[in-house]
């Protein structure tokens, strides 16, 4: 069995030789550590793999880790065992290169998650839910019927025990009550590198300011739009010969890739938050 | 002798074989030419080089160039003899990065201009200049002699008969009188990956933002602040690892190279800049 | 109506302004011209692409060129009519990452090309044909059957009139046969930054060199192994913390995307090849 | 006072948390730490930052590590005290852009090392060395005078108390002697991305080959030419419109930064050796 360990806590003298030491005498071989220390913020941020022999008591470690570590260090932390995977649920719009390249992902195992549904708020790529196999909910987004839209996303979310969205291209805001529900667990792509063009069309943005470089932004979704905790970023040389629609094809290729790389991280639960930044141990 | 011209004028049939026939019959042979059309301006570019063999009359080629081509297009144009090497001059704050780096590649030929003089508001790098025997003037910049200063530095542009202004981390917003002077020849470094953290400390505000990339901006000087047209730009990795200190470190070998790349694609007459945006030859 | 011409032939004066006119005079108004000399061999190559009103008669235009052009400059050259897509077979083995790409972007209308079919040694891939509805020709390659799975590989080819084929990481050696009837129109992808790390496992050996950066090469396909003129490469770090099996998990983005790129430039008819090397038009 | 220790052993439970603990008992507040296991090589590998308030008892605590820790875990270890700069020798021969820009870093202070000498078998850049100050001992190489001018060397390097060498495109090959005498500890920057391109010419084989992009590695030099464990890599791209000329041009960029990169990793003792691969802690 192989359990991955979250930690954050103020920083303090002590921390590392202690988790080792609790993780070593509970039988676990120490595979992967690494930390890190926002000397800013004063905070300390670890994770930790480790392997255990045969079948440990999980909820009698997490106890004493809970009693002998958390309490005295003030930690939050969170445990994850190996084998248990996250449902994702994804929502998209009309565009089908980030949705293509996360279900190729998915059906050739690469991405060790579950898919349960599509959303869509329209219902354009239903064929490629069909090509996967994936039921694809068409829930159309109006103005008028945002509220009810949103309460039936919601109630898939529920009934499929989804962990995380990821928002594969929705283009459309998504509203705080569906954020709160999910903190720090919706996955966006922004087609930008941010903060540089937030918001609508950032691609005729950066034609008309004549940029040399496009990038693409994957970050968690909070409530100010394009400003939340950025993942990953990639970018790729642009030049006047370049028109809008060529911005748009090679940012296609960022966009997948970078998408699917945070995607992974978030899943390998290699990224923790704080203060609107990430740490993102590799 | 190498002739290289710059064209640009509203774009209609038949200029690309107009102009290659002149200079063919003119007994030139073309070895080099691109050629550019912003279809939503409707403008097309062009830059040619053209090598001839003896000494041409320059003053009469340029007169019927004028008369049977530039005229009946309406085109704007310059054209440029091989061998003349255009004045730079060089204005630094404390940071000597750029400097060091540019004069390493002047000294070495790599960059084909003079540099008669290099401007200061600090004495910090003096020691610089005299390493490599350039005149070196210091001209404090406040708020009461900012008048007086830039009088001073106009002065030195006149005499020295300066072509155009490298800023290589001046650190001082440049005044529109001097900007009117020297039109599109006013180059700038800026520190970050622009539009993104324009103005003051671009890498703090990139460290609190949480990005992923750094970049650095070659662009030309307008009045609107970091909002010229952009000659060259490049990115480099970071991570939460990395302090705002860090970033500065790494932020420097990014700064040299683009400041570097884009004086020498203006030395080399590549830029040709229209609505604020450049078009660059390769 | 728009057409793309691609021409190379020894380099001489008058070539661009005597092109330029046939074609101004043709009646096409130009949209593109790039042009290249290669100085080492004395060889001139020119990409054009014009667009013409109302249908010319092509058969007539291309005999005019012949006839004016092509005879007395000694040019090679082949005229492309928009619309025209290029049809190509797929040859896979069991990876199926490039496959799932090319697919995706067929599917959605980013290739502008036609897919027969695809051939693979292996059963393995059927499923992805089936989702995409594209017929799948299992034909297994062992030492003994070689020369008759070329023979019904060929028998497809030229059944299906193919155009390209493309060896979407298809893990077999191809014939000097198969190479001649399809010369500088077999893309392959190798998963190195060629000439590093040709032939097998590129990954193992590139582990063990401890290189600090991987890459991927799209080429095409020449009678010595991993060889042929390059048309693209792109590459990726890495570190010692990265396994082979992580260094093959990045590689299969990289891969992906650079097949793609190679892919469309064939087919959008902006590769040359000349000495075993290409000139590629962007 | 700030400690640095790289240590390595064979990988076995429990030993990152004896270390933590040992700093920890000592009094240090772990500010880094890294750490790697070769699972090939069954080997563990660590770096950690300690610091420690007033003046500990260097010996002592030598002492008592090796006693209670390197003994029973069969380590091999290094200490660094923060403020020792090591001693570099760099080696030059006639190309300029590499000295330029090290002993830029080092007047500057990024490079917090004594450059107490250069040498060079060429007079060529005795001028720079002038402009910085530093004593340049020009040491002809020819067949004949090889033994010679290598027993002057090692007189310098000796006579000065030299840490390690700096190949800044030195363009000789480097006898064993020096290397037994210096293991590990001479870096040199080779232009091309290793292992395409090693030897003589690297630029024209890479221009030859038709490659689109070329590189720079910054490598530790072993008795083996150019294959020596690679500390740092880069690349840039290049098309078919680049010279061999332009490959040089671009190369001196990629190679003084890539050079540079790698002396500072080394001198921040962030390198280990192993098998021939580096482990590189950032």
């Amino acid at each position: 069995m192989k359990l991955t360990i979250l930690i954050h806590c103020q920083d303090q003298p002590g921390i590392i030789s202690a988790v080792t030491n609790f993780f070593h005498l509970a039988g676990g071989n120490i595979v992967y550590l690494d930390q890190h220390v926002d000397k800013q913020a004063g905070v300390f941020f670890m994770r930790l793999e480790s392997e255990f022999e045969g079948v440990s008591n999980l909820s009698q470690f997490e106890h004493q880790f809970q009693q002998g570590l958390a309490l005295p260090f003030s930690m939050e932390w969170r445990l994850y065992k190996s084998g248990t995977q996250p449902k994702i649920a994804v929502f998209v719009s009309k565009y089908n290169h980030c949705l293509y390249d996360l279900l190729s992902r998915y059906n050739s195992g690469e991405l060790e998650i579950e898919i349960p549904f599509i959303v869509s708020n329209h219902p354009d790529l239903k064929y490629i839910a069909e090509q996967f196999k994936i039921p694809y909910y068409h829930i159309p987004v109006t103005k008028d019927t945002k509220a009810d839209a949103e309460a039936e996303q919601l109630g898939l979310l529920k009934e499929y025990k989804i962990d995380c969205i990821v928002l594969a291209r929705y283009m459309q805001i998504v509203s705080p009550k569906l954020i709160n529900a999910y903190p720090n667990k919706i996955i966006n792509i922004h087609h930008s590198f941010l903060p540089a063009f937030a918001g609508a069309k950032p691609y005729h943005a950066a034609f008309e300011r004549g940029v040399k470089i496009i990038g693409a932004t994957c970050h968690y979704v909070t409530e100010e739009l394009d400003a939340g905790p950025i993942i990953e970023q990639d970018v790729t040389p642009v030049s006047h010969t370049h028109s809008i629609k060529d911005f748009i094809t090679k940012g296609r290729d960022l966009e997948k890739i970078v998408l699917a790389r945070g995607v992974q991280l978030h899943v390998q639960r290699k990224t923790m938050v704080y203060n609107n930044k990430t740490v993102i141990f590799t």
